[in-house]
């Protein structure tokens, strides 16, 4: 019946492809990851049909060569020779993968692949793979071997966002014996990888010995499975739909970074604030935590007693909390300049290279000629230096108004303190000073703090 | 180390107890499911201990009796016997279950368990059951093999309402191994129950045949399941407080129910309104509809054509739309009365017993001497009867208001005139009449509809 099965995905890749190209200006490419075996072989075959009755796309194969097998070689020219035979434009891509343990391996794998179409993709494109119903399923399960949440629980997605492009897995709702029904009527030839017998993987393990017993028992735990998928993946986004309203109404700008407002936090239920914190951190760059860090990160960090100055390692950042806000902190110490630096007219000029710098770029370059600017840290100065802020009626040592501007600790070496003409006028995103020299300099001289964090 | 595993029960469930009995005002008694099997005796074991820690409580056991092993009598002594030497008090129960088919048979004997807990239940009970981590974790593959999502990777719940009371599971923490341990250290005797070894049961096939696969190759995955369902219970409790808020948006009353106003739940994002959709079904005495179902009820009834009647049966249940709102309507049809009835002085005047009915609980039963009150239906009035409701400036029939009032057709045969004196006063729920001796009298006899709708 292999007529429906093509029938089926032209219908379904039609569908996902209309709700992503509304979205987008150009046509996109469609490219096929080819490795030769029989799901990419079928998912190849089945777009050369579907590109002829919806004509106005382009498809491309693209093979990536880990170099992890001996045959790896073979594979690039059966999948070249294949796609030559049906005129289909190919790409190749080789990668070298330090071998480390045989489970991390394929995580690294993956990677590298996704490396690789990155590498070779146009805005737009969409990289298409072939997992199937049974990858869902052993997905599902290894999910639960590692004790994931809904967000592991998603699963293999149909559809996600991928750098510039999208990702789409149109055959998660075929199983595989329908993939190799299809490859067998139509006389497809594929290759075996044999590193999938190999079941020091995990995946391998519950493809050869678990997803046989349960599909001898329940003929339909695969597309059950991916029903699952399928409905945590739903939940997810409404999740961080959930999670994104939620931070509006508690993250607070401060010092150039998004910190998190205590008081603001503890108002929701304990189930919607862990929604938030792990959305929060997961946009940061962290791993999502787990339920005993996110446990420690509310009761001891956050609500720890007022002169308390908790703090939690979470890979390499700490969450620290200073007057009632949560602060996110690179564990990487920045690399300081020995120096106060002067801006000689770049749009940047950097404290610590992409970590942290002065952004002149809305500043006229003529003024750097005109004036003599400098960019201090804390170091630089003299510890006697006072300041009279704008608004303030006295002037206070330098350690003082960082203290009472609620700097920090771990940042008060960072502020950066511009001087014109060796008059200080401001302590940027701090305060600015207020004789009336200085108030007309920083309206000419006005630069910001960028900070990756 | 089996005085380990006492203490951080005692902890788990003391701490546990300490978030119930906080809601609670009266000790709450603790009442054992206790089958005599291991789990069940290891902890009616640890809860005697708990209570020489914990004094307050009173500790009881019950067991079931499910008539569907040649044993069970035997069992019950079994039971009966080791109450005795705790000095536990010992409640039986005997029910009769039908055999159907092997797998329903379980949930049959889980129903009619739960049935008789509840009948010898005391407000605040709260019963305990043995389940553990690897109860969990079949639970769960469960739930993948039916294509649950959150709501059933929930698994078994730490702790839930139970009528009157609550369901404690403090044993989810350890596992089968721990539990066997513990008995052996203690020399505790127990019952193999001979229905275990039984691979008809979809959970025993899991038990036999898949977990000992799982553990042997992660032996943490039971652990790790059990996090799985922690955080999907966790994610559900935030998925239904959403849903209750966006539902306050969106249910309006409506002829005594609460329908959905299909305007304001267009507003949300699929997944959003899927959730609060899923929600009120539920909370309605529905099944969770599948997540086909859901998109039918929303494309094909919610947003059908405005000139069209659209439907959905949803079990014994249809979902109509009309007038841009959706009912939840009984397929089963009212038993209405073959002429009007006369009110002499109930508190409710039933239409169909428990289904439908007019409440005079408010109303001086003295009215029903001095006047002839009386309800009729639609099919008991003259189709030429015409009623000037307050506010209009004509008389119309009764078709006609009907229409006008925006009464949904299959409703306009339950809607109940009130006679007054062979005048008519109102028609419940809908409109009042306008002229002076109604008005009187519609102040003071003003009954309200019962629905259980």
């Amino acid at each position: 019946m292999s007529h429906l099965l093509s029938a089926k995905f032209n219908q379904h890749l039609h569908s996902l492809l209309a709700s992503l190209v509304n979205k987008q200006s150009a046509q996109p490419r469609l490219i096929v990851a080819l490795s030769g075996g029989v799901d990419s072989v079928v998912l190849l075959h089945l777009l050369k049909d579907f590109q002829g009755q919806y004509g106005q796309y382009q498809v491309i194969a693209h093979n990536v060569n880990h170099g992890l097998s001996e045959n790896a070689q073979q594979w690039g020219s059966f999948c070249k020779d294949l796609c030559h035979q049906l005129a289909i434009p190919f790409i190749s891509s080789h990668v070298v993968i330090q071998k480390k343990s045989r489970t991390s391996l394929e995580a690294l794998a993956r990677d590298a692949r996704y490396q690789c179409f990155q590498e070779k993709m146009q805005d737009n494109d969409i990289i298409l793979t072939g997992h199937h119903e049974d990858d869902q399923l052993e997905t599902l399960l290894l999910a639960l071997k590692r004790g994931s949440g809904s967000t592991g629980l998603q699963g293999i997605r149909t559809q996600q966002d991928f750098f510039t492009g999208s990702l789409l897995r149109p055959l998660l709702i075929f199983s595989r014996v329908q993939l190799v029904n299809y490859a067998n009527e139509h006389g497809l030839q594929w290759i075996e990888d044999e590193s999938n017998q190999n079941t020091d993987f995990d995946r391998n393990f519950i493809r050869h010995n678990v997803s046989p017993l349960l599909n001898k028992r329940w003929p339909a735990i695969a597309k059950s499975a991916s029903r699952t998928a399928q409905l945590c993946q739903e939940q997810q986004s409404l999740l961080d739909e959930i999670a994104i309203e939620d931070l509006n109404a508690c993250l607070v700008e401060s010092f150039a970074q998004k910190t998190l407002l205590v008081s603001a936090a503890a108002r929701f239920s304990d189930a919607r604030r862990n929604n938030l914190i792990r959305h929060w951190l997961k946009s940061n760059g962290l791993q999502y935590p787990s339920h005993k860090q996110l446990k420690i990160l509310w009761q001891e960090v956050a609500l720890a007693a007022a002169d308390k100055q908790p703090q939690l390692r979470l890979g390499t950042y700490l969450i620290r909390r200073y007057q009632g806000r949560l602060y996110i902190v690179s564990e990487q110490p920045l690399a300081l300049p020995e120096k106060p630096l002067n801006w000689s007219g770049e749009d940047i000029l950097w404290i610590d290279k992409n970590r942290l710098g002065v952004d002149f770029s809305a500043v006229s370059k003529e003024l750097a000629k005109q004036y003599n600017v400098s960019c201090y840290l804390r170091k630089h100065l003299d510890a006697s230096l006072t300041c009279l802020p704008e608004g303030r009626d006295k002037p206070r040592t330098i350690k003082k108004l960082l203290h009472e501007y609620q700097v920090p600790p771990w940042l008060r070496d960072h502020v950066v303190f511009v001087f014109v003409d060796g008059q200080l006028i401001e302590a940027l995103d701090v305060w600015k000073c207020e004789d009336n020299k200085s108030k007309l300099l920083a309206d000419a001289i006005s630069p910001s703090l960028y900070s990756d964090d």
